[in-house]
């Protein structure tokens, strides 16, 4: 029943256009995910990133099992009801922050015990308890456990640890059962070795997942390695489950990614960079400090559809609220971020449908790498 | 002609329920006015400070004289067009906040220079110049330059700084001249002085200014003395003009100033208080850091019409925000207080419309009084 709910129906190259159904939603492919760690796509209201049209939002297991906790999520009547988000939310496992984020980590076959980076309380998590946490924030989209390494590693260490994401892979898959509604991502590891993300993929095929996601990417790698293990990667994955490359990454990263069959994103760049006031745009990346913006008045992008932080306010004004260190610079400049990169999934899936992928990436690094069309000739 | 654009249409005991006509909308009396000091009211955009019914918003001289910069505002569009507010502006005169926030500063007759708190740049702000910058901004309603002295003062200094406000007013309306669709304030002083604030009413108002402000309250004497003061000017105004009492205040100062015969009012309060997770209610001030409001589902206040800040999101949500320090927990916090302030207003035109406005204000401080209801008995 399930597997059915994934239909492509356009490809260009690998490229792949697709829908996936959802109780809650249909999501189209590919698809960027807005990152709300903390139950908020930060400092954007929940409006503000509806009418940018996106789908689905990733919600984080770490933070939100630490503040406001899973058990009080669940008694406030999940993660959707919190954050009046309606449509879907994928989450992650909690793993790659749990090795990025907490102190005191001591990893064992069972699971992950560590100290929150908060106040330092104790916790565990185990393939079982992740799943378990996720149900109660009510995920629709939920990631099992496993062990992300670093870049670089050893194979050795990288197969360790793909090993044991394997075996966490089934009991994250056992904890879940069958659960209608809901999809479960096997998470594919094996850092930059080829042999070990193939054994990875055959292993995580067999066990059918509703979904597969690529974890240890976009860790220090850079865009080539990266590329190429997903050019190796993704022919091997079954074609009618989404593929979700996990923390990936800037505009060019995406619209490449998909280029090599990825469906689904996720990402803090847009948000982060807004919150330092630097945007992503039709014309690449601009730093709203910059000085010749002072006294623009044109909008950023007046085609940037239904974000007004790009359409109605000037340069001049964004520019303002940066250099007089206003909140409103970040909320807007957030927004317009969000906004671009659904704008730009939008153009990708056009293209895909047009069967006319590889020039539209082209078209578009061409276009970024020709930079603000309004900067002054230097 | 201009002084028929503002009519008191009810009165209630000394409240005053009126309307100034302007070119760019209507302001109902008794205002509240947002701050947007550097061109924000502070986290909101634009839409959002609209939803809650304000008819104006206040400027900051001070602030936009030095970033921007006045020139470079007139050169965007003027102020309005800036920060995308098309309904009425009221500016200050910038001459408070070189006083509480510039450093090096000379009083002379001639003006004030000082040092801008940002860069250290030397500035200088004379009654004329504070009235061209505030014609560069294209400010509705502009405030004459004046020297708010600290309080407690002695009457010598009192009278000193009252007399040199009173020959800046003369000044300020001379730079001014005839604007037909502009206003300009005279400002009251005189400290807690009857007589001096009783010399300053009568030559001002000599000078036939079109509106009256009161300056040099809320600066440290208590609500007891300012109503005092209050409760002694307001009936020597010319009944036929606005009086505004500049920086007040919080919601209790707000209605008993009404009762006075106060009609404008202007203060950071709403905003600062929400970027620390103080809101006002209904129900009186909350601390939304409270950990009672932890796993409550209830919004803040579900009659708060249009601010969905109020209404949609739980209490929990929100004291979850300020717990993990989000961004979005000051926009909400900020949007609900401005919300509020402005139902206060609309409640207490409508208590003056009804003729009851002294029961208004004894319901309002018994229902503060008692407290939020979800709060759990102690």
């Amino acid at each position: 029943m399930k597997t059915h709910n994934f239909t492509v129906s356009h490809t260009s190259g690998k490229a792949r256009r697709g829908v996936i159904k959802m109780r809650r939603g249909d999501i189209q492919t590919p698809a960027f995910m807005p990152v709300g760690t903390a139950a908020t796509v930060k400092t954007l209201t929940t409006d503000m990133v509806q009418s940018t049209r996106a789908d689905v939002v990733l919600g984080n297991v770490y933070h939100l099992m630490l503040r406001p906790g899973a058990e009080r999520l669940d008694r406030l009547g999940g993660l959707h009801e919190f954050m009046q988000w309606e449509k879907p939310i994928l989450t992650d496992s909690g793993g790659f922050q749990v090795m990025s984020l907490a102190s005191l980590r001591k990893l064992t076959e069972k699971g992950v015990t560590f100290r929150s980076h908060i106040d330092g309380s104790k916790h565990e998590l185990t393939p079982e308890r992740s799943i378990e946490i996720q149900m109660l924030l009510d995920s629709d989209i939920q990631m099992q456990l496993d062990e992300c390494i670093a870049y670089p590693c050893t194979e050795e260490d990288a197969e360790r640890a793909m090993e044991l994401s394997l075996r966490w892979a089934q009991r994250s898959k056992d904890a879940f059962g069958d659960q209608p509604h809901r999809r479960l991502h096997g998470i594919v590891q094996g850092s930059v070795f080829p042999k070990l993300r193939e054994k990875s993929v055959e292993a995580l095929t067999k066990m059918d997942f509703d979904g597969y996601s690529i974890g240890g990417l976009a860790v220090g790698e850079g865009q080539e390695v990266m590329l190429d293990v997903l050019g190796m990667t993704c022919p091997i994955l079954p074609i009618d489950k989404p593929r979700y490359l996990m923390g990936v990454g800037t505009p060019d990263d995406l619209i490449s990614s998909i280029q090599q069959g990825v469906d689904m994103f996720d990402c803090v760049m847009p948000t982060r960079a807004g919150r330092h006031g630097l945007i992503y745009t039709r014309f690449g990346k601009i730093n709203l400090k910059n000085a010749y913006l002072a006294e623009q008045k044109d909008p950023v992008d007046a085609e940037l559809g239904p974000c007004e932080a790009a359409t109605r306010y000037s340069r001049g004004y964004l520019h303002h609220l940066f250099k007089a260190n206003e909140i409103l610079g970040m909320v807007l400049a957030s927004w317009i971020n969000i906004a671009y990169y659904q704008q730009l999934m939008a153009d990708a899936r056009q293209a895909i449908e047009n069967d006319c992928y590889d020039e539209f990436v082209l078209e578009r690094k061409e276009q970024w790498a020709k930079g603000d069309p309004l900067k002054p000739q230097k």
